[in-house]
């Protein structure tokens, strides 16, 4: 795009108020000094500051990566400013990682409490020396939103290190069970020492197709969404499963998805019954979401309820991107009603804090088994208690529903409107999702969105995944909403 | 030991001044505010306010490894308060993760600058939506330090994910060399979604025995330290060479410890033409830490630089506990002088922030590969900028070159006057082991030293290390002295 096409564009979407007619009113009080829209101030984005910060950072790092400079300080709410005074309103969140907003007012001041600045500057090794405030922080942090029936917590620094954890802890509960119970032997205290069984046994654990679970090599053996994330990195050979690949809506393909369910459900028993190396283990993600959002029934999570309790597998449910509330409940495996709850719980992104929540019989052995240094950051439990706070004072699961159903409603006028353009709509609150005909097109459409003032991502191979923070409004909806029809316009002209 | 007796050992060691006759000056002022010495409130630590709060921390999560509950407010430079009103000097620093003392008034003054708080409440995906002073920043702190040779820095959350990515970089750059810069071929690009070769192909990292290197799947594969870290969990079949068990004092033994080298150094050899898995990288501490303080000389560095760069193995050197200046100089390997810079440097702990150092053939060929949400947080980055600062201007290397000869010389006198207990001192800077005659009797010594009123750790089956602060000064350390020369004499009377 010249130039001045795209000063014109801009020029037209400044100032427009909204798309749909009619926009809903939520429980949650506007965000504080928020800016009213996004504000365009360069022709393209990355823009020249954006460019030259790139080209210094290419000497310490690698920036190939980035979509542009970020001005922290002048971002507010749910809109993020770039270094060339650009405004846009983010609807893909750092990853799906920020949870009330930037620069939330009661963020700062909690940032700047004595409390707060000694948990940074003194971190502890938890393990070892935590502070006297750690069992009362727990309580009303992570145990205000604990999963039901899962009563203790194991705290790590990322996603991954939570995944991984709670991998080893399926691996020493396995073991444990097979013992009965009895002490490390001779040769398991001698053989673990050069990786060899039966002290290093060989175990695994069963993932799905299209799964991504992190990066680490436990957890990189079990993502398998792209192979840009897999390529040239040694692997277990654990085994993955087919997630299934329904038809959407759910609702209007109930008969052929519980088909497509079923096959699953009996790949996954074929599998943990006939794999070469024993299943300790089962993960799964709610809503796959960088495999391309793909979704699954109820039906299909209790089916896998089943069959890890029927064959003494454990089931991992990874909630680093579904848990926090973007679904509309605060854990995604809530909506499941399951007959009894997953064995572990993994979180990290909007938590800010990551780790698993689990119940006491996966708790080692011994104490320094499962362990490290830091054993996760005080700060980030700090952080979650004030975002907890936020989230029941300002009703933002309300907010997520009443957001995510304007939403929903909304793409599904554009999917009627664009039939050849946007396909297979899907979302649980505002955990929402789309395809374009390709993967080249949603890669335009991101870009093109961006070039209006919307930031969002990609995910699978031709899909816009849309992650707005708890604090999202459908009037912020409305605003997306007014340029994605001028992308969609632009891109029908084209076809 | 009954609590009477306790408490006459509490009257007799509060109040003492010092067990060395002269205390070295250095050129480090006086940490603002700190406590004179250690002060004993209660008869056991932990003591009840600790042992409550263990109770209370059992219902949510484990508490088993907890020595006591800290106090960090009331911590103060070296010396750290715990719940029931205890002060102990602190010489094992959060498993030496501490570097320039608890509530560092320079820190505090950081912590609540805006540029601190925006950071920790607007935590970025750093390689996506870079912060506007991100290239300024790693300027100001990870390239103020950077080892000589390596430009580059890839950022991370804890050590063990700094370990993890750099195998990642290693397994990318030896297969990108294998490929001659080919491009991916159909067969790689399949066959990694199954963790199949040749898309995940079957590679290994070299560490050697006692070597410790993270908890997550891929650096425990290359973790040798001990069982309790290894037990029930998978692993690669990677091979393990065994590190120089030398004589100390080095030397005295120059001859016999050139011997053990050599035999080690062929033994690495042998094992990268013979193992059956390709050796692509090779993971060395250039003290083995948690394994026991393990130290070899610059010749043997010399000599695993050789080797690996004559068989195309990258050369990681992991820093992550012996960087930071606890040795004397900024990077435990400057005093090797190699004659080329060892391939990945990794660090973590007192840097508070994580990742490695790399020259650019380690930056993959293509972005997103070696990558996660956050790559890193900006406020361990800005931690790191007032560090460096710190010591800098208040001349911190010197005064741990002073620090560590004080502390050394001492212990010398101590194995001096009691062989039967003290044994096999060795260290670099304030880098200080000496092993005692069993595991019992070092876990009765470091629980005797608390009781006292100094925190040490243990490490590899029978040995105490010394992990100081940077702001240790002499006269610190002369409190150790005083009480360990008392804990000395109660064993003496006993054996």
């Amino acid at each position: 795009m010249n130039t001045s096409k795209l000063l014109s564009t801009i020029s037209k979407y400044q100032g427009v108020r909204s798309f749909a007619s009619s926009i809903p009113k939520t429980p949650t009080p506007d965000f504080p000094g928020e800016y009213k829209e996004p504000v365009l101030k360069t022709a393209n984005i990355p823009g020249p500051q954006s460019i030259a910060l790139s080209a210094k950072l290419n000497k310490l790092q690698d920036p190939r990566a980035a979509h542009f400079f970020a001005d922290y300080a002048n971002s507010r709410g749910n809109y993020i400013a770039d270094v060339d005074g650009n405004i846009l309103l983010d609807l893909y969140c750092q990853i799906a990682s920020i949870p009330i907003g930037y620069n939330n007012p009661e963020l700062i001041k909690a940032a700047k409490s004595d409390k707060w600045v000694s948990a940074i500057i003194n971190r502890p090794s938890l393990g070892v020396l935590p502070p006297k405030d750690w069992p009362a922080l727990i309580e009303n942090s992570f145990m205000q939103v604990a999963p039901k029936g899962l009563h203790q917590i194991f705290t790590a620094m990322c996603g991954s290190c939570a995944n991984e954890c709670a991998y080893k802890a399926v691996f020493m509960h396995y073991q444990h069970v097979k013992r009965g119970g009895a002490p490390f032997s001779p040769e398991e205290l001698s053989s673990c020492m050069s990786n060899k069984a039966p002290g290093s046994p060989s175990l695994s654990i069963l993932s799905f197709k299209k799964g991504f679970h992190g990066r680490t090599f436990g957890t990189l053996s079990t993502t398998r969404s792209k192979a840009i994330h897999k390529l040239d990195i040694p692997a277990f050979d654990w085994p993955a499963a087919t997630f299934p690949q329904l038809k959407y809506p759910l609702d209007k393909y109930v008969k052929e998805n519980r088909e497509i369910e079923d096959q699953c459900l009996a790949e996954v028993e074929h599998l943990i019954k006939t794999w070469h190396i024993p299943v300790a283990g089962l993960i799964v993600e709610p809503i796959q979401a960088e495999g391309g959002d793909n979704h699954a029934t109820p039906y299909f999570f209790q089916g896998l309820r089943d069959i890890t309790k029927r064959h003494g597998v454990s089931m991992i449910v990874d909630e680093v991107q579904t848990g926090m509330g973007a679904t509309g409940k605060f854990w995604a495996h809530e909506h499941w009603n399951l007959t009894s709850p997953p064995d572990i719980v993994t979180f990290s992104k909007k938590m800010q804090a990551a780790g698993f929540y689990h119940n006491i019989d996966y708790r080692p052995s011994e104490s320094y088994r499962n362990f490290n240094t830091w054993m996760g950051d005080p700060v980030r439990a700090l952080e979650l208690e004030v975002v907890v706070e936020q989230i029941k004072k300002n009703h933002l699961l309300d907010t997520v529903n009443i957001t995510g159903d304007y939403l929903m409603k909304g793409l599904n006028d554009f999917q009627v409107k664009y039939p050849h353009l946007v396909k297979n709509l899907r979302g649980q609150g505002t955990f929402v999702a789309f395809d374009l005909p390709s993967g080249a097109d949603r890669d335009a459409v991101v870009n093109s969105l961006r070039l209006k003032g919307v930031e969002t991502g990609g995910c699978g191979v031709d899909a816009i995944r849309m992650r707005p923070m708890l604090v999202a409004q459908p009037y912020h909806i409305a605003q997306f909403f007014d340029r994605f029809d001028a992308t969609l316009q632009e891109f029908s002209k084209k076809k």
